[in-house]
């Protein structure tokens, strides 16, 4: 392998030669051999989105000359259009608070940027790292913002992901509005509801878990580019604090906005714990969600056999014919990653130390890992499980007919204790309770049947109820 | 002793004679002889709260007289006045999704509504727990509600004390707004910054962190009382429903309204989570700002010692005239704690099943401690540490002044490979960054006394740079 | 109130005049109003022990008189036959590493020996907290050193509570050995089983759980007294160290032994974490019973109704006859808990800087209510619940005959695609896998009586299979 | 692309043609597309040696013919020599328990030794994924087997680099066994000890670390494989569950051995949680030991500057000279993502329901994750920061100097209360304590020389003490 010699305070590495990377990243690289994972695509993505910003924001200060911020620009756009992802070679998990990932896409940037102004990669004569791309700018701004704008780019797919699946869950709960289906609290027969009422009470709450995701990425939008190293914008012109984030705005068409006190911005990572927790909220909205789904779908003879899940992959090596739940199965798994994702999260923001927090290399590995998982799972679970759910109307009836669950209803007629003896002796006997009841002869045949309406119970309509009156004394 | 015998449907129980709890409690207090905990007292109160709002709900509605519609609104003030405490044995640690709960003040009220219409606690003849006080009310949606109210009190005695906090942060802020001193990224030596703006970041910190508490205090107002057993309100008269959340929203005062969808609102724990996220990410911030007081006053003589914490008890058994960081360190205690309680409230919602999360108990037990712990932790922080925090003022200039940081300043004007040398000459010889400076002889006199101003520095206030111009080549 | 006045650095302040505690006990009182809740009252013993054991050594090595000693030890078995309890105020979350809790004690102490000496509460002039009382220790060996012997006093109840719960689960498996039942892999039916191998896999398990418990106690055998403030034994005369660990191990018959590096035993607490650990696991292997009984004993009618749990209490306060799985239910709440709780205990130990953990308080409030609530849980599963379980053998049985289940043990004779056809063809016409194989013919008659014997079956006993020869081609 | 056609019981599928994967393997990749993560390594070679070692016994039990034997061997080789790595394609987050990568590998072993026995990848006559690759197994088997057996591979090389580290700590200890420094506690200066206690310390616990991962390891050798579904062995002929395990044993030379209960070693995944318990542990003591390192290195100027971290990279892109404790960071963050891991792997491992927990590949991920980030946190830490640090003797020394933190050493000689007075002032008037001791005519100079003798203090080492006499009163 051809090599070039390149020198930082550290003193000489040897770097192959066609290698836009410099000294700096593969210094890096070798102290980081932790986890083989590269930086996040998003996140590479935005770091030259923000160095296109500050190039231009750069000129316009005249901190920088035309020739360079427009190469700088240029080879900004290349990144962003996906080239050059082989030359981020550092790990996801750094030491550094992110000056190894400012200083990869740096050095890649002065090399290419050099290139476009014909020089070679030998030196740094032409477009410096620290000097020209870097200007005005430090890793304490630059890696928090970047991770900023990976959420706001990786979040609406999440978003989008819930809302297909919230549409779909709607569309069930319409299809089974008139399942009825014995409801169970605490896995024990409670009263009649319908499969349809399960399904809107998943959309429902999807629904509320868009609206915490919405809520918490709103202060994703806070930045704190032009802080540079604590805060105080040490070493930026007077204009380039005040233009820089208007320039990221325009370049990302969202409604970017600088934070006010950019001290507080650059040292506390707690609107990262917020996002995780939202995220967090979510996953267990779906894993409860799937937990009922395996629940419904178990049997097929022996389990509740409410409803089917679709035959995605043989279940068994082993037991022929056997369909698993393994959808919601990994969905459950997502949720239980992302839930400890959400510790390492809270764990690293709340070791910040002083003026910054150096630690959010591993926030932002689990909080945009915590978001795909989810994405995917969203997905996953809305395609090969939601859509393809089927009921079986029958069984469901029939559960709710041999049960003893609608004895609630008797209550404000005969009252708790009567309807307590009757589900007894029902379960005992297996003498349906309404058998029990005409023998009782404590109300009319025509009282019976009003109340034991299976269609009006599922829905919770209850016959018109004068407890002064009708309970029996 | 003297006793009377109670019966329930799983036999009779003796019970103290004086006793105003019943069989079902006393049955709850053996089964869950747990943590030894009672219910928290606000939990209580809210119980006696919804037990007077549906009485008076059943009375409109005509479904109890109004005699045993005012015995319970009675017995149920003396509740909320504070009476009876002791008659609330249950574990807060239960299974059973709150039905122990709701039954043993289902059980008190009902005996002392039957004293005071002149009967006794022998039988439930006048006034029947199930029958009347829990008419039209099931424990699952009766426990919800009541663990969303109690959350509702809470709230505001931590967003009070954070606010109080923030103040004395921003009091802080103010006093020490001309203490320079060195800022540090990763424990080394930065730039130059404030104390003043230290504070100024915790405050804008705390601020954050009540408009966390704020937003998802906001959902604390949905309740899903009215839905009785599973959300479809069987049992309930029509108006019933429709009423009953009015009539707590004028006992309470507050903006409170019924859940759009009554089954996800009973079986879905995830609003919760959420609170309880918001709870975790102050406490992050606290435990954050606790370990940056803890560093600034750590010595006296061989740390950085730029504070003083006020000395609020002696510091060893052993080593006398030491003053420790004590109030700082109960606070990330709190943290840790807060932490961990995330933890279980998540686990414990991801685990609902179907219609009901019957987990309830460990979820409440855990958000109202870490509202409490952090409302305790804040006031102690602010009372006991940050007003009485003295600054060493001339120890923090020294420090700066024999620190390397302000060679960053220099790199708009000699580039930052320049700076990097001047700043390693300057650690290695402990000669001043100044001096050397002069020495070096690229920047004229003035040039340096105006960069080297360490006020301005501390503000981030650079002298007018022109990089295109000013970087030596 | 009657008040006395004690000083110490800070200041005066008044005492209760009929206190034991003194000046430094109220302070922290007053700095950390945090949980309500006091110091464990073992961990109060173990305080005194120490305390006592300290008093001998001190004797012994001519350190405190022989006066002095006598009056430590008679106030120290005071307090650990019970006595004083109300003395001891410290919140059980404080700062400073412990430093509260053991002046409380020294306080105590001293003014209590001082009485038997003849003096007054007036005075330290007798006998002194922190010349006399805390002679030889700091209070960096003695809380560590306390909260280890803690944990060796709460394990046993523990480990007896698991065992006798193992021999429960022990009888039942027993019990149930004969009662054939569907085994159910991600809840779909699988294979046959007994209920009794059930039963005996939960009692495997626990065993497993004890043999964890046992091996991370051991450490904590290990102590750090003698090693003072940070492990340097500064302030001890040469035979204090050696001895103080053997008058330990004599008043509490324990072989304890005094760590190798006594700086290391003072300064992490990683032993703690490992404790926490196991006890973690075994709150795993218990709540994944509990979700085994729960999902079991599902229905009556709507569920799996394999077994029945003992009816301990009303299940609800709306629905009559409905019985719930309460006991499960809190046992995972524990569970949840404890996993909680083990993490707040890992982010104090991890939080651990220089030469001290000052966090110990809230690893010990954690630790040991993990324990005790395990201890508590295990108990009331064993008794309410697993010693009162029945099964429903007939239904069991019928569940097992209408399965596709069997059609796993046809593999070795007719191939895996063959009998996924079969176990389809059963699912979709019920008719029995029996049924269509004789219509098959691939099969004797006979040799299908054999494969299909339930019983040998479910203890997976298979009619000899000749893979080369059998499968069908 | 060409393709072949494979279909499965859900139908067929276009399959690349030259692809060793099948029909089950595809449908997986596309149920599954959830972390773009493969399956590890390990992992992979694990199953192939359990496949390896099933036919070797299958051919034993004459189960399948010699021919087919060998050619699964063959190709099982191949896998294990690091072969057909890239056929694996199923994501390491997947429902089912581990059925899409047990059948991965079926698959491909069934196509590969089709092809060695003259076949194509057409059809599966010659060997048959299920029948033939599968025969006498189940996934539920399989897939811990393979988990606990990659377990016992990952864990030696944490071990080594955990020795290995604790071999440079003990070169550390001994080099810097005479420097003095001020020992903290809580950040506050207490007593002196030297450099070569700390480092001596931090080996003391890495090796508790190594007992404690050693001790859970152990666990690992006891496997479920031979019990197939749910650990009856069903379709196991007689001798193979005797005889699979010892295959195996050979095959790796590992003292392996079979669970006593199957059904339990199939259903529970504690030994998991105890193995991930012990991983969390090891990395509490490492990530303290980092907290340490980024304290002790503070500074240059303005922090406690005793040790220097050796310079691996520049430490930020803004400011010059700036060097930065990057190894230690990326340690603590390891630890937190380890912490988390577990939190994960504990949910997964209370989720396991009945005869199965199907949560493994979620619990695999994670728990391989967490011992290789620690394995290469490890070697990192050593070698990158450890074996380069140097001490600041000088200056070690004058923070003792002038620090009150010798004023301990003075109570057993002047009493508590006296020695608290000298140093508050000491602190208060920088007059050394020596000269103020002096003044006060209490002790001779000879006692304050002898007394006051850091060397010996450092190491602990008190003149001889009379309480009894030398306290003043």
């Amino acid at each position: 392998m051809h090599t070039r010699i390149e020198s930082d305070s550290i003193g000489p590495l040897s770097i192959p030669s066609n290698a836009y990377y410099g000294v700096q990243t593969l210094r890096a690289k070798h102290n980081f051999s932790i986890s083989g994972e590269k930086l996040h695509l998003s996140l590479i993505k935005n770091l030259a989105v923000i160095k296109k910003a500050a190039a231009i924001t750069n000129f316009q200060e005249q901190n920088i000359s035309a020739d360079i911020a427009e190469a700088i620009c240029k080879a900004s756009d290349e990144i962003i259009s996906g080239k050059f992802q082989e030359e981020f070679i550092v790990d996801a998990i750094q030491g550094g608070a992110g000056t190894s990932a400012n200083m990869n896409i740096n050095e890649v940037l002065a090399h290419r940027a050099s290139e476009i102004l014909g020089g070679t990669k030998d030196t740094y004569d032409l477009v410096h790292p620290n000097d020209h791309v870097n200007c005005s700018q430090s890793t304490n701004d630059v890696f928090p913002t970047a991770g900023k704008l990976t959420v706001l780019e990786l979040m609406p797919h999440l978003i989008n992901n819930l809302s297909y699946l919230e549409n779909l869950l709607a569309q069930k709960a319409d299809e089974f509005s008139d399942v009825i289906k014995m409801g169970r609290t605490q896995l024990q027969d409670a009263v009649p509801t319908t499969l349809g009422r399960s399904f809107k009470a998943y959309q429902s709450a999807v629904c509320r878990g868009i609206h915490h995701l919405l809520t918490v990425t709103d202060e994703m939008h806070t930045l704190n580019i032009g802080g540079t190293a604590i805060g105080n914008g040490l070493n930026t012109s007077p204009g380039y604090s005040a233009t820089i984030v208007q320039n990221l705005a325009n370049e990302l068409k969202l409604p970017l906005k600088q934070a006010n006190d950019l001290y507080d911005a650059t040292q506390n990572a707690d609107s990262f714990v917020q996002v995780s927790g939202a995220v967090k909220t979510v996953a267990v909205i779906l894993s409860k969600m799937s937990n009922d789904l395996r629940l419904m779908s178990s049997g097929p003879k022996t389990g509740f056999s409410e409803i089917n899940l679709p035959d995605k992959q043989n279940g068994s090596s082993i037991m022929p014919g056997k369909v698993n739940p393994v959808i919601p199965e990994v969905v459950s798994q997502v949720a239980f990653q992302i839930i400890g994702n959400d510790v390492t999260i809270t764990m690293a923001a709340e070791s910040g130390q002083l003026e910054l927090n150096p630690f959010e290399p591993i926030i932002f590995r689990n909080l945009f890992s915590s978001i795909e998982l989810l994405t995917n799972a969203a997905l996953t679970l809305a395609d090969n499980c939601i859509a393809g759910i089927t009921a079986n109307r029958e069984h469901c009836l029939e559960q709710v007919e041999r049960s003893a669950g609608i004895a609630t209803a008797l209550c404000p007629f005969i009252g708790y204790k009567r309807a307590s003896e009757v589900a007894k002796e029902s379960l005992k006997t297996e003498i349906s309770i309404r058998t029990i009841l005409l023998e009782k002869d404590w109300l009319s045949k025509e009282k019976i049947d009003e109340i034991i309406d299976l269609k009006k119970l599922a829905e919770g309509i209850t016959p018109s109820i004068n407890h002064l009156h009708s309970i029996l004394t």
